[in-house]
């Protein structure tokens, strides 16, 4: 089962450029680790366990080499909905629902991943991936607003979060806004500028943005130092607190059934989004080397991750995309990088923890806003208009029923309107009446071409495959060509476009035949491709069909033009 | 809004012929009404009820000359299924929810209408319809069984009736089951003989079927009388009883919205299949005659005679397959047939209803069973099985959900099958390397025939339009291609069967066009369609493209032949 391939061969070198990686990672993981626990409103260990066990168990079993896997923002943000419905934040029922979910979350992308299921993800298309992602940021950046102002708000939608942000201001706390704004400019400022800072000062290009990458590690040691010589504690700036300092104990995680059910939808949820975002991630950086992921290994992969999760008192996680390309930058070759990233973040927790006592909430606030504004994408709104009504559709409702109704009302709804308009657009087909280009053997639409056409001869080209949505729509066309029609004795369907036919589209095909029969109008197919004509084979429309079959429409023209002419 | 075109040129003739349709229709529709209004567990007079107003409402506003409306065996077990739900079978609430189901039903029918919405039922294929049709079929006549044994047995699935069923047999009801098996046994006879025999008796062969259609008014007639002379109270057999006398009175139903928000799904259930059965028999009829039915104004024409069955004390009806076959045959020829049914379903109310007192339950129970055998069809399984494995999924899992979950789990489950089964296969395309056929312009699949390729060169026709669902996998198509080939420097995809292309799609060819630019490798598109071309162009895709665009494969193999020859 693991997946040791990259072992072959292993050299210094390569163990070189991990070890490198892997600090680069590491350095970058600690903030995030704490920021996304926060942000699912768990202790900011469990963001530390959840990048540790996670990361071997991936590269052990995953499929790509560069691949960084860990908490991440979305996801953190859908445990916190999830677990959220079912347990008070800060209780001990809290922490242990999000195991449970990690582990739900495992077992279902395991199941995926065995069942072969990886398709599945092919139902979120790009327009409610990306429009659920931009709305999750705004959801995730607001969330943290409470965090910058001091104050105690919540909520799981917009209105909700606006809401109560707004009715949460009297208790606005000044230091706790200054140290968050202070981040906040700091973090703005780095991501603008600090690149071309360090190129000045003689880094690389590639260097420069590695060392960018950081600066959550210095807002973060910068803070902690302030706090501890100002004494932020005893001036009300809410901070991270006593953290527990060590490896995370091994355990089973607590089944409770009812939990179990209740979280059934939002671990599918999360698997697949997870899923979605990890696979995308490590395609794209595969594609890069000529190295291939498999979807389902990857299913079992993340699940394994998730699962290790859930047995470290982690709580859900992915592949991220900031961390696997800072991963891929910063020269990661083999799965090694993560294992040696997961024993970078083990130390940081033997080691670091009695410092983030000292960390103030506002700081890992200010970095979360700053990584999801990221996030948050609105061009993809203009390119969908300008591209189709149908896109621009699906990433507008996304946007505002994620906003409106939270993260899983908003991805089924996505995913539901994306497959409703897909079956909408094929539904009605654009069809075409075809006649002669003279003196060619072409044939093309009698509007827009000048074609010649024979008064018993009605040709129709469908453009698409005939299944169940547009079969009734198919006998619709052709019953309103010939009802416009007196003279007609013969229709020709050419099939030239048409890519697969199912058993509802073969019915439809016989009602025509039979209801133009009825009519003594004769039925007759051209150019049907070779798995269409092997698909009908199987069924005995051949045998009633009242006319012919030709290769080719120009074949099938002059046959019945001479048919016509004879009789 | 009433259609009333075949008002013009209404003649004498015309006349005569809607009267002699009417006549049969009324003398079949009276046995239906009253075993339909058993089956959704309502007393008999609500059945005729909805055999009156909404003939009248649908004659004047539908846009099919031939349907005939009115209770169906299938929405009378939908209604039943839905109604028993939310109040006990025979008591007043029982009814007023009937009532409220056919509002709802008509407003949903009349709301999608208006929104041109008809598209909707396209999502329901033909295996499901059959599939769910059949187990229906099945669950009806289960569900009368406990009247021809005269017990009081109930269940809304497979496993509760036969065990409902077998509880009960011990209250097993001698002279209500000899009534019944009489019944059965008179009513199969007909059906496989009648016919045949009114032909010896000199009838015309569309004659002698019109007469056995109404075999079970004959088996109706027998048991009253049988009823009334051996006294079938007296022995305990379950009659129909006191039917109130008379035309049903208007009133507005009352309207309860913890009520309308539990019927809501039941409701649009029925719509949309009541929908799909009606449209199904009135685009077979109008077929025959050149008639076009006008789907959005059929669904307006359905919900207002809904609506009119809510306001005169009927429950949900739709245009019903084997009445509206007789109305056809028996020489119907416009809407207003139907109206003189009504007329003549009305005229039943005022003076039959007495007899009513003594007609055994058991009886209707027969006809209801013998009807609904006509609707399982297990040919389609075996039509299926041969024809795609998709398709056979597809109707045994409607007809096993259906069966073992009940009628509304059932069409939902049905449906999500079918739509999971469409995006699975063209999630997964066909596609083809294609290579030059010697000689020809032709380009033909690499496996199989006898081509030629270029070993710069890779051509690729994907056979299916490009969106969100296949996507990704067109991604890993071309990239584990160029993947097995370190000389390609060229890679052409072949448009031929691309009839349609989304953001997604899109988006996964800028991801192509990109990560083979990193592989040195160009990207170029040959044979797009016209409407593909528009939308590409709408995009900035074309100017970010390596490589070409080509009118043909043919041009494009030799251009770029030509092109590596040079260099």
């Amino acid at each position: 089962m693991p997946n040791l391939s990259w072992l072959k061969g292993y050299s210094g070198t390569t163990f070189g450029r991990d070890m490198t990686a892997a600090t680069v990672v590491t350095i970058m993981l600690i903030p995030q680790s704490l920021a996304y626990a926060l942000l699912a409103g768990l202790p900011a260990e469990m963001g530390l366990y959840a990048s540790i066990l996670p990361l071997v168990a991936y590269g052990l079993i995953g499929s790509s080499r560069t691949l960084s896997v860990g908490p991440v923002a979305v996801i953190a943000l859908m445990t916190a909905t999830a677990v959220g419905d079912v347990a008070r934040q800060g209780t001990v029922d809290y922490a242990s629902a999000a195991i449970l979910l990690a582990l739900m979350s495992g077992i279902i992308l395991i199941g995926l991943g065995l069942l072969r299921f990886g398709f599945v993800t092919n139902f979120l298309s790009h327009p409610v991936v990306s429009g659920f992602i931009t709305a999750s940021g705004i959801l995730i950046a607001l969330s943290q607003m409470r965090h910058i102002f001091g104050t105690d708000a919540n909520g799981a939608t917009l209105p909700e979060l606006v809401g109560s942000l707004g009715a949460s201001l009297s208790d606005f706390h000044l230091p706790t806004f200054l140290v968050g704004t202070c981040v906040l400019i700091f973090l703005w400022l780095c991501r603008g500028f600090m690149t071309s800072w360090m190129m000045m000062l003689g880094l690389s290009r590639s260097s420069a943005e590695l060392v960018t990458k950081a600066a959550p590690v210095l807002a973060i040691l910068a803070t902690i130092l302030t706090a501890m010589s100002l004494d932020f504690e005893a001036m009300g700036v809410a901070l991270v607190g006593q953290v527990p300092r060590g490896l995370p104990a091994l355990s089973a995680p607590h089944i409770d059934w009812v939990l179990v059910e209740a979280l059934a939808l939002p671990a599918l949820l999360i698997s697949l989004i997870g899923f979605v975002e990890s696979v995308s991630v490590g395609r794209t950086l595969g594609a890069k080397r000529r190295q291939r992921i498999t979807p389902d290994r990857e299913l079992i992969g993340l699940g394994a991750a998730n699962v290790a999760s859930a047995f470290s008192g982690g709580f859900p996680v992915t592949g991220g995309f900031s961390r696997s390309v800072v991963n891929f930058d910063a020269g990661a070759e083999t799965q090694a990088a993560s294992i040696m990233a997961a024993i970078g973040i083990g130390l940081a927790a033997l080691l670091l923890t009695p410092l983030l006592y000292f960390l103030p909430k506002a700081t890992l606030a200010a970095t979360i806003i700053v990584a999801v504004t990221a996030l948050i994408d609105w061009k993809m709104l203009a390119r969908a208009w300008r591209f189709s009504w149908a896109d621009f559709l699906a990433v507008t409702a996304t946007i505002l029923l994620t906003l409106l109704l939270g993260v899983e009302v908003g991805v089924i709804s996505g995913v539901a309107v994306s497959l409703g308009l897909h079956l909408y657009k094929t539904s009605r087909p654009h069809f075409a009446v075809v006649g002669s280009v003279a003196g060619t053997e072409k044939f093309r639409n009698v509007n827009g071409h000048n074609v010649s056409t024979h008064p018993m001869i009605i040709s129709i080209r469908v453009d698409e495959s005939l299944y169940f949505a547009n079969a009734t729509y198919l006998e619709e066309i052709v019953f309103a060509q010939v009802a416009q029609d007196q003279d007609v004795r013969h229709v020709v369907l050419m099939c030239s476009a048409v890519n697969d036919i199912d058993l509802s589209a073969l019915e439809a095909l016989e009602t025509i035949n039979v209801g133009l029969e009825e009519l003594s109008i004769s039925l007759h197919l051209s150019e049907i491709k070779t798995p269409v004509m092997t698909t009908l084979k199987r069924s005995d429309f051949l045998t009633h069909l009242t006319g012919q079959i030709f290769d080719t429409q120009f074949e099938a023209y002059s046959a019945l033009q001479d048919l016509e002419f004879s009789s």
